[in-house]
């Protein structure tokens, strides 16, 4: 490594060596459709309503480091949500704002994560939740998510795993993504309870990624961690990037609701980081505060996002329907769908020459699905327009039939 | 500890209590004077044509994660403003923009130190740089700024201590800050040749946080560390906080100017990290590539300011010097203060109760030298009015006669 930190190379994950081959091709002229991306903003117009507060916070000179009292407003709008959506009772110390859940991931590991703790995470994760669990010396207790249960958790499997560790190997926290990226799917209120019921009985936190929590399609029912784990100490993250399309903003919360002794220590701790890195962009907090009280707005401005969002998800669901090379499952949120490869009938050694060769030949970027911990899959999103899209995905499926191993 | 990791701890610092004190006494009613924040922007107005260029963001809808060429403009616009007032040929990948220098520290320490490796830092420091560096498991090599040489440092003493350590203990870095927060004093180029050449020796990376380089009041001189260090590898630290006045768009910038094996290395090192952790705000970045580049707008705005500023500085320096217990240097960058406190000659046992019975008594905020490495010091911020500046300063001067050992 030379110079570098042994932890330095958990930084380097397969989004940065995607992310460089991608840029080399297309310093090299190669036209690239991005089907790697979740940034709604790149085919969505981020809402009217929270642009024009952004800029009266600019206008207003609110250009400075943030004061406590503009964090408190933004910190009361997040507790209100939470009560309005989920009727959970968050008091404004049990909110921490960060520069987007990036940086909330970051600090809950360098916060909790001792040399040789471990933490269970599920398979497909997002790839920041093992990057950063790693570069603080943890270890990874990996548990599935079952693809034939709609990607939902084997809580028998996850139990086992547990009662076979020693008392002083238990993970410190269990960190799941609902609704999920790559795969679209919710976990359900009776999984959640149960997840909850073993965090209690092996004293681990449970934690749970709900940033796609309004990204639903129709019928779909979602339960948030809060409304369940009443009692036991739990982190909630969310943020503005999503659900108000708001994705370079940069704004995230860590949610602490409860007020035991671990909570109160872990929002003790996770306070000293964001007063000791000083604020959070602070115009940008003023724009998310009104994205979040102007509930009306904000419902008006979703539904018309969701419902293109649908459509895009049902079409990209069809055509890939049609390749008889992979298999994939119908997303309910979110915007991401995580096909499984049937390598074995291609001619590439792996999910990695699959993406990059697609990449390489077709110009369509995908998310290799070794990233989030699973080979062979690939994650697609679904947010281009409907024209890209089609002409996305038939690449994919003519690259499919190009490449079998029989040949074409 | 609980529940929290051992290097949390370190992100206790004494910002962070002092932060909760005041937080409580503002609870409860008490009326503050903060003189404890390096923020401009709260007695000068961040300039209009870069609010303005922010604007000019949100409205075209910069709203989405960075694209590479986003950054990539910014990069260049952080490039030639090198080039302008340095003469440093600096390329764009030689740029890392970052969530300010806070961040830009976080990952430099991330990505280079490892468990028991070590790094001179000078005192008085920046609080971040002692409590980022143990938040990673490094040893501080303290060296001291000679107070009696205008807060220079004394280089044979540094060469004696680097002298003394086993080669397998030398420092990986150095980390210097010039101007100087909270001495408000610049290092000469002398001293910075002198600092190239026992890196270059010593196989050091001498690091610069020069985030004040355009705050300087008449007459002084100032070197960047890139106009000495050419040729061997090197890194500045720098942003849109001070010198262009917006200190809440959180950006900053990392540059690595050379291209030898470890500046590459170390480059590669920090883009993994900040492509993990996706982007930073994005139309802030738009606006901040405006404020570099239209050159003439910012002389303007800069003169205006630091024309208000050095008054207010001579104000303080003389109000100050008005006490007999206390000794003042004068400041030729910056705007800070940092006078030792003649402890013996009052009644308190150290600095921390100085500054917090300051706090509770006369309603004055200033940050403690402790936070700097430095016990009994303390920092004043003179940014405040010329009106709010009488009035705090005198308190202080009062407070100090209403407390000598021998009664007032």
């Amino acid at each position: 490594m030379g110079i570098l930190s042994d932890r330095s190379r958990f930084a380097r994950t397969v989004m940065a060596e995607e992310s460089k081959l991608a840029a080399d091709l297309t310093r090299k002229g190669k036209k690239i459709i991005r089907l790697n991306t979740g940034d709604p903003t790149r085919y969505f117009k981020t809402p009217r309503y929270i642009i024009d507060a952004y800029i009266s916070a600019l206008k207003k000179n609110m250009t400075g480091y943030s004061r406590s009292a503009d964090t408190l407003r933004l910190k009361e709008a997040v507790s209100k949500r939470y009560k309005r959506m989920y009727s959970m009772d968050v008091d404004d110390d049990s909110v921490i704002v960060t520069n987007g859940v990036s940086e909330a991931l970051f600090y809950i590991n360098s916060s909790l994560i001792n040399r040789g703790d471990s933490a269970v995470i599920f398979k497909p994760y997002y790839p920041q939740y093992l990057a950063y669990l790693m570069m603080h010396s943890g270890n990874a207790i990996f548990s599935i998510y079952n693809e034939k249960d709609d990607w939902s958790i084997d809580i028998d499997r996850l139990e086992r795993k547990l009662k076979g560790l020693p008392r002083n190997k238990l993970p410190k926290y269990m960190l799941m993504t609902t609704p999920n990226n790559p795969t679209g799917t919710v976990l359900s209120r009776q999984i959640l309870r149960e997840i909850v019921g073993i965090s209690n009985e092996y004293d681990i936190i449970p934690i749970s990624d709900e940033i796609y929590d309004e990204i639903l399609f129709k019928k779909t029912k979602f339960t948030s961690l809060g409304e369940v784990a009443k009692g036991i100490p739990h982190i909630i993250l969310n943020g503005a990037s999503k659900n108000f399309n708001a994705t370079g903003f940069r704004i995230g919360f860590i949610i602490i609701p409860e007020h035991d002794r671990k909570s109160m220590q872990i929002k003790d701790g996770l306070s000293n980081y964001v007063i000791t890195r000083l604020s959070v962009n602070t115009p940008a907090q003023y724009a998310v505060t009104e994205a979040l009280n102007n509930v009306s707005q904000h419902k008006k401005e979703l539904l018309m996002m969701l419902k293109e969002i649908e459509s895009r998800i049902e079409l990209t669901f069809e055509i890939l329907s049609e390749n008889r090379y992979i298999d994939v499952i119908k997303p309910h949120a979110a915007f991401y769908l995580f096909p499984k490869i049937h390598i074995n009938e291609l001619r590439f050694k792996n999910g990695t020459e699959f993406m990059t060769e697609l990449l390489k030949k077709k110009g369509v970027w995908v998310r290799e699905g070794y990233g989030f911990g699973m080979k062979d899959y690939f994650r697609v999103v679904s947010l281009a327009t409907e024209e890209i899209l089609t002409d996305a995905l038939n690449r994919i499926n003519e690259f499919c039939k190009e490449n079998t191993k029989r040949g074409s």
